[in-house]
């Protein structure tokens, strides 16, 4: 299958990041393409932020999704996920909704690990659009200002294990999900450290993306994820006008 | 008080109609500025209908802010409403809280009333967004598929006020919003025909605008809508690139 | 517009302070008059002080609705409000609802600060009976034995703030309510030491009196706040008897 | 034990109907003591009428408490019962508690049959208030004004177990709560043609003050239930008052 | 009336210990029959050993319903109550939801205290499925391994104290369940030293038992306590073959 | 990988079923295993037979465990599955939950299509037990006994047809489960049919187990789910009694 994965963040190298998991963990038939937003920030904590990552996300998703079988938006909160689900007719999947999926399938009470204090309500709202918030035992985040968001995994690892440990000992987690691309494989790194399941968005969000692929639903033609009624619109991009209209 | 309130939709037609309402309640000291996106559709419908209005309406936003006490994002669903108060620091309102916010305060439990059935899945999640899907009755729509914008409230008065009976009779709404743009002073025409308190988004939105300038708070400094921290941007309208840099 | 503001405490003193908050805030063509329980307590804490602060309110409302044009119950905890709203014809309004719906226009999450550990029972009941219990990042009061009701804000100053930096930075409030009546007035006088918008119930209620007055929405005549049914009643006063049975 | 059964309405027949029902399910050292509210109205439906409820109770709990064991609020909705649990040191029950935990213990959800349409919104807010809403299958009422609150069992013996079949079949109800004290002791005269259990409020809470009684828990010094702080208070009935300063 | 209480744990001390606490509470009239499960665990703490204690209890009931007019499933957690509802036609209760429904007859919000940190995973889904979840105030445990589950009240007397004062002061408990049969009686020794009514899950079920059969409900033949459709089935003792196919 | 699939109830035939539509979507690395109970029912439609159905899988579970790599339980409902999660050292999944977690990324609310009414209660609580009753839309169900769980998609596909499109048009359901093994394959013969994804339980745990193996998270040894702790037992069967006490 070709899966397209698009970072909504401007940042090259998380995008790199992000590719490197996602071949690790890919199927062998499974043909990855990466790409990086072309408009908006470096890395996504708050809402504006998120609502930009979106719109970029879906240009590039418009312009490419036709030479796909399935997209990732390759940040954790999702930017654009269920709006994408509605114009596009291959499955969409995103690193939050994905992470939830796998850690439900592991515990019952699972807790976040993130980058900034930022961005915990951000990711709040995520857990509650996907109706999972009584199942969130906490969001344990790193204190002070992310200062390179390259070298993050590094830079703060005994930090990082210390928040996993006060998530399953004070908080009741049975389940960790290391949040946020920037994060991407630290899962796998600290694992033999960490006495709970850690799951990582990124490498969910690819084989979920590989599974959808293989049940092969169709797109809907009802309900509401079924695509928009066609009406005049104006202002947009040639990509974005096909999909709202494609007989036009 | 200098308001801007911003169609989300490229309907100025939609926008007279809004504008108007709008001129009939607010005080006489409150100056309006009426605005329509620049790009968009017709008229919100969708997830990915709501999330392009949300960037058109961002971008009228990030202009003309510096020059209004407040803004009203002027569609029911609010898009972008939650991203754009963390980059403003002036008082920012949707059409679909401030009805809420009135109808919470003239009964417990309320209906909405809207156009279409596509519509209402994105109302409902709109609710679910401002915390009152338990206070929530019911959403009851129009049927058929939406002719003629402009003119929707005459086509379907009938309807409509059918609607508002089944909603109070069947199920047990003590308030009724009527919801979208397109019906803005329809709460005000048909209010004698229906015996329970119809709430209007545009006019509750304008009063409570005036409010929130009134009270005086200030932009928070810290919390999930304190700006957004500095960092690397691309691709960004100047507006957008200065409202999340102020200093550059 | 003729604003009743009734005090269902039997403090003189913090009817004074309600009167001057509200001046402060109401629009000049408001009216308004102030009064004072003529049964009850000195200050609301309990469930059952506020059982009796309602009634006591019921009978001073029932007395002198059909002059005034909107009423607000002026204690936090909202004692008797939906009753009210049953058996008035205008707008009633309370200080936490009032302040809850201010508060949800200006963030997502807020807390309330308030004067006593016992008081904060009740006022989470009210925040969950306006269904916005999810919105409730926390409660922070005053450790204390309240000593003195008019001097409170003064004596206890730097702890108040103290709680609401504590709210902020440990539970996560984009917003801080300041509760309870003898508090009136001190979210405006230090507001510029905290860093999220802060809320006062008084002024809130003024204007969104004035606001359900301006939207001129009428009395329900189906729906739970319709007017209850006529039929026998015994041992009540004169004007409770009136709103239960207008004609007799 | 003396247990103290208050009627919050003021009808005399119902008072009678309540006393036979309880002293058909009372152990025999029960000794039953009936007292009807001396103020407020025929039945109660509404917010309004509740509040005016719970003020007669508490008059006549205040007056006789010390020479019982054990109270009961008995009329449906509970009027006054958290208040009174803060102020008396025996414990206090109401018909909606005691029917919502005698029907937890017979089956996951209950449907409520009640009397009014009116009266269904009060109930819902009384089983929210008890947090069990999740389970509540459905309210469902007769549908006509109540002519005769005295001889409404018979009059519409057929109607209310049709509402019966229609809960179970339609709504998914384990149990069956049949609400309000007009309607005490159908639940026994028509179990038999009801495939499920019904519970009545009377002969719960009689049961249930009993069992309280024998469990033998004091009063609590702590907590949202404590007695209220001591503090000046004014126009209270010398009942009151002594409950609320028991020292003085 | 003939009351069997089946210990799901194959601890005969700890059999003997709730025997005792029943004895206590018991009506002269309610004949006690005391069964430990033949097998399972020494103690109960997750969700494996209750759904084998669950199996056990359903094969003691099955053999001994007959000869009893209620059952009683004397583990915290309520191994199997709602799956034995199912097939017998007399009253069944569970610890946990006897003490729950105690609980919310004496305060609006309860903590537990338990004996393990690992049971109170187990405790708080217990919680949920009996829809109480939001009174649920806490739940604190002692927090080393069991050693002797016989004299654990006796061994760690002083650590249970505190427990209860930190939920009290910290928590916001109005009310406390004191959990697990191996506490059985605890809430008795220590009342007096703790400010507020504590509950045990033993003499809570004894009581709610017989009211249970003192109000007579017939089982359901309809809803989804009914019992199981008959169809084949393997492999099963005689006694559960019995109570799956009563006709056979 | 090695993964073992236990039906836990005693019909063979829908064993079979099970593992020709394993087969079609299993990887080509994948061997399965299919097995089947050896004690319980012909289909599991209640809480008591669940219970069974538990006990049955894990005694299968507990001896072959050690020769596989994952284990589904293949029963909607998942009988037993978060008590075998606390045991076993690999993935086990369920049915309900794989389907969940497939709809939960398709679209917003699903609803469920099963195979008797008497089933839905189960599933509603299965539901609920995963946190995501908010996003159910409703449950339809046949409404006859069923007479040949065999042959229950042909002889009924007319109607589960119709209840799907029930589903779509008046509950508002983005995407369906089709729930229950015997109605394992419906999914796919009839997806032309329906205008919205629809999800089968087989397909998706068995893709969902593969990805939880290849994730490769290892078994926690804290939290809710780490084995229980090592305590006496007695009257296990060899198999139990060895994964309660692997040191044995």
């Amino acid at each position: 299958m070709k899966l397209l994965i698009i970072n909504p963040n401007i940042s090259a190298s998380v995008t790199s990041l992000i590719g490197e998991e996602s071949q690790r963990i890919a199927s062998p038939s499974t043909e990855i393409t990466m790409m990086t937003a072309e408009l908006g920030v470096a890395y996504i904590e708050t809402r504006f932020e998120a609502m930009i990552g979106a719109y970029a996300t879906a240009e590039l998703a418009a312009r490419h999704a036709a030479q796909h079988d399935a997209i990732i938006v390759a940040a954790f909160g999702d930017p654009g996920l269920a709006a994408l689900r509605e114009v596009l007719d291959i499955p969409v999947l995103g690193l939050t909704e994905s992470a939830l999926m796998s850690a439900c399938m592991l515990g019952q009470r699972f807790s976040i690990i993130a980058i900034s204090r930022r961005i915990s309500a951000w990711y709040r709202e995520t857990v509650q659009t996907n109706g999972l918030l009584d199942r969130l035992a906490s969001i344990r985040t790193l204190d002070q200002r992310v200062q390179n968001i390259g070298s993050i995994q590094n830079d703060h690892a005994e930090e990082l294990k210390a928040l996993c440990m006060q998530a399953i000992e004070q908080d009741g987690a049975d389940v960790l999900i290391i949040a946020g691309a920037p994060l991407a494989g630290l899962a796998r790194t600290i694992a033999a450290d960490i006495p709970v399941p850690l799951v990582d968005g990124v490498s969910s969000a690819v084989r979920h993306a590989e599974s959808l692929f293989a049940l092969g639903t169709h797109a809907p033609r009802l309900g509401s994820f079924a695509h928009p009624p066609i009406k005049p619109n104006k202002g947009l991009s040639p990509a974005i006008q096909n999909i709202l209209n494609p007989q036009a």
